[in-house]
Parts: structure tokens; sequence; C-alpha cells
């Protein structure tokens, strides 16, 4: 069955601490290794983790603020030192193709093909047959998008019954997992009889952005929820000021959207010594919560 | 007795690793607390030395190579995020103030005073009656510096011969300790007989560079001298290739340059696990020598 990994290669806000890492969550899969976010220190976080930054296939940016992109240099640089040879893909919101261009002049021009898709609109920007991501417009003062990504649905063929039917490998077992009913030595073969399926797998980030209804609509049926929870609920109004979740808005995300499991990161500072709280007050909401740690790694 | 404190806050080359950060050396001494170099990282670097990045007082920049300076627009961050309300005074070679345009535009500018000094020829780029900083042009394939910081000899009253002479709080003390010969009471005193000398101090900061003269020169006489040495001299051609010193070339310029002591800092990650060849390489040349490690403190 197919699973996705995920590392959390950075679990803290705008300033980090001794603890927490700039924003990093790398998700893999399949042949994909995708980076969400990529805070200053990134490429030291991966070495931490023992993951070696040329299996990167694709990076998507929530937003341009310092916390969740000065990671990308770095990195740029160390994927050309190491020959990377394969196309980056890079995705973020309106104004990355700029963002991209800046930092092409801050290293003087590195040698590694970055494609940049700058996403203008909402809905799926990334498809294929195996999975699917899709991108939320998020409230953040500045262009900001969160996305989710979906492992599709798999159909199986039974294999006991088709080895009973004496069916040969043939586009005709295609059109069976396609769900196409068939005839074969005059008699109509029910696709639902001789397949079954695999359920796909939901996970949705939402990070920097105030409590909206597109990320709860983008979040719903997730497998996992990773929110962001920068202040804790008594911290409202800052959280307010700074357009940020709280962690009853993180909770109340996942509590809406029927997702299966919360896991909070982007904590604030002040909670270095405390971050218990952001977790107690999420779970009276929504009991299935984590507080993640840097480093952290789940599998779905 | 004025001291320098040095505090190496990364020890590592191109590509972190666990153990060494990209490359930065913080210098305090009285009012100031100079950064030489400011990699990916140094926030946090600075975090863990439990150093507030607030107190920092001038940048100086070698060259724009991005281990160098990727931890720029993070400081920058978190210094505006902090309030800081001084001037930041921000030294490098030519090219510093498009770097710092670019930076600036990569944060959508930020709110701090930062006051560029783009080093146009070697010399002394900033003088105070404390202190001198000189610059010398190192060869790197970019426009490239190593910087010489010397604390000034100060000259101290003799407290009990001036008791003596009944010598009053006057301009004429200050004559005496700028070496002036006064009249008192129809009698010569001799500057000399009432006064002694309190030796100055000097570190010099050799980073990324081939094997050149002008280091030498700018290093003379140092009590302390902090070079690189990305490669073992087993790797002299490599080095050559990269315009980068080795460790016997390090050990040179110490030893040519007549400075009391060495550390080699900015160690490629292929002797992570043997930098004592680096350090055995340099004492067979010159015998006061350390290899430094992350957050290594030193008071000169």
């Amino acid at each position: 069955m197919d699973k996705i990994s995920l590392v959390f290669l950075g679990t803290g806000n705008a300033i980090p601490t001794e603890k927490r890492n700039h924003t990093g969550i790398l998700a893999s899969f399949a042949q994909e290794n995708i980076l969400f976010d990529c805070g200053e220190g990134m490429q030291r976080q991966l070495r931490f983790a023992k993951i070696s930054p040329t299996k990167i296939t694709r990076i998507f940016i929530t937003h341009w603020h310092g916390d969740h992109m000065l990671g990308l240099p770095g990195l740029f640089q160390t994927l050309a030192m190491s020959n990377y040879s394969k196309a980056l893909h890079l995705y973020g919101p309106k104004g990355t193709r700029r963002f991209i261009q800046l930092i092409q002049e801050l290293l003087m021009h590195i040698n590694i093909n970055i494609q940049v898709h700058e996403i203008s609109s909402p809905g799926t920007v990334l498809e294929t047959s195996q999975f699917k991501i899709n991108a939320g417009e998020m409230s953040h003062g500045t262009a900001a998008l969160a996305y989710s990504l979906e492992l599709k649905e798999k159909v199986h063929l039974k294999k006991p019954a088709i080895k009973k039917l004496k069916l040969p490998n043939s586009p005709l077992l295609g059109d069976l997992q396609r769900g196409k009913d068939i005839i074969w030595k005059g008699k109509k073969i029910k696709a639902k009889a001789v397949t079954y399926k695999e359920p796909g797998k939901k996970v949705t980030i939402v990070l920097d952005t105030s409590f909206n209804q597109e990320a709860i609509q983008l979040a719903e049926d997730s497998d996992l929820l990773i929110a962001e929870a920068t202040f804790s609920s008594q911290d409202a109004e800052k959280a307010r000021e700074y357009q940020h979740l709280t962690s009853s808005d993180a909770a109340n995300i996942a509590k809406k959207s029927k997702s299966k499991k919360l896991i909070i990161t982007h904590i604030s500072q002040r909670y270095e010594h405390i971050p218990h709280i952001i977790e107690k007050e999420a779970k009276k909401i929504f009991k299935n919560t984590k507080i993640a740690k840097d480093l952290d790694k789940i599998i779905i």
C-alpha cells in the first residue's frame, strides 16, 4: 500500500530557537520527495535528518516571507555543487518568478535548472496518474497558499479470481481496472467482481494564515492535517493582528474539515518551554492532535 | 586591559555538516560586537551561543559567496522584528551595495537602517580612537577581502608618580599621555617617566583565498591569525583549483607574518571525521595552531 512519509524539518516560526528551526516539511512517496517551504537552515536540517538534498523532486512555497523561503538560496547552491541534474520544479503564489530571479542574482546565477510554476489561481496545480496537489488561497497579508497532497485511489485485480477465469495478460485486464465490464469466452465479467479498491491518502498543509473557510474546504477528509498554530488561543488577538492561526483555530479546521489527525507546527518562540499548552488547547476541540518537534517523522 | 573575545559561530565550508555551520566569527571588545561573515543559519548559531543578535554593531563580509553571506537576510529580519534601532554598519568588497539591495528586495524592504560601506581599495577601512580595521585584497575569483582588527596601544599615567608630584586633574595630564613633556612648578616632567604603555592587540581574519603575499602583510605581528584551510595539504591541487588555502598555506601565512597563534577554520566536509590531519599538517610548520570547532570561544 502506498504511504506518504513526512519529515518535519523545522517547526518554529519567524525567529528560530534552539529547538525549532524555520519551517520545512518533506513529503515522500513513490518517486517523489516534495519539500513544502524552505526556511533558513534547511540544507543543514536535511543533513541532521540524514536525507540527501538531491532527492528533492519539487518544492512548494506557501508564501514569500523569509522564514518560509530563506533556505532556498543555500539549498540551490548545494544542489548545484552536488551536480543536481534533474529539473527542480518550484511552485508558489504570485510573485514566485520574481523572487527566484532575485535569488539567482544573489547567487550570481547558479547552474541548476529551476522550473518555476507561479500559481495564479487556486485549484489543482499538479496532477499525475498517481497524485494530485491542490492549492487554496489563504489570508496572510501577502499572496499565500495552502496545499493538499492526494495519493489517488488505486484499483487492483483480485489475483485468485483472474487466475480462476484463466484471463490472460491483455488490455482486458486494464479495462477491468478502469471499471469496465468485459466479455471473455462469451461470458460477461463484471469489473466490480474481480477488482478491489485501495483508498487514496490525503495530507493537507495549512501554514501562515488567518482562520478561513478555504482552509476547511481544502483540508476536507484529510488523513492528516498539518496546520500552523503560531499562537495559543489565549493570544487570539495577536494571532488576528499578525494573521496567524491559534491552537483552537487549527483544531477547528481539523474538526470542520473532518480530518482524521492534526499535527501542529510553526510554534512561536514565546511557547519554547510550554508547547504543551498549545497541544492541550487544540485537543479540547480536536482530540487526535499532536504538536510537531524538529525532525519528527510520521508515515500516513 | 582590553581584550578581544572571539566566538566561532560557524567553521564549515560551502556545504554545512552536522558539526559545522557556514562561516561566522564574532569579535567583541569595548562597545563593539563585530560579525565577520554571516553564512546561512547564523541567527540560530547566535541563539546556540546565547548571544543576542541585537548586540551586533557592525558586519564585515569577506566576499559574496553564499556560504559567507546567506545568513544576512534572516539576521536582518530578526533585527527588524527585535526593533533594532541602531544604524547597522555593513562593510564588504566591491558589489556589496548591489547585494544588500537584492536582499532588501527579497525581504520586501525591511525596517532597519543598514549603512553600507563598499570597500573599493585595501588599507584602513575603519578607524576610531580605540581600534582600527584594515582590509587586504585576496584572490578567490571574485572580489574578496581579508581583515585585520587592531586595538590600539594605550598610554596610562603612573598614578603614584602623579600623586607624588601633586599634579592636578588638568589638560597637562593629557599632554603627558600623548607623550609630551611638561613644565610643572618650574620643573620639567618627562612624559616617559610618569606614563606606561599597554600594548595593542591584533587579530587577523583571512578567509577564502589562494595563498598570497598580501595576506602575510595584513597579518604581520598578529596576536591571533584566523585562517581558512578548506583543504589538507595533500589536496593542494584542489585548493589551487578552487582558490583556497591548504593547512600548510595557513601555517605559512602565520609563520611568515610572525603571528603568535593560528586558529584554522572553514574546513571542508571531506574532513568531517578527520579534522586532526589538518591540524597536524599545520603544526609541522607553525606549532601554535588549533583547529576551530563551532561555538568555540577564545579571548585574546
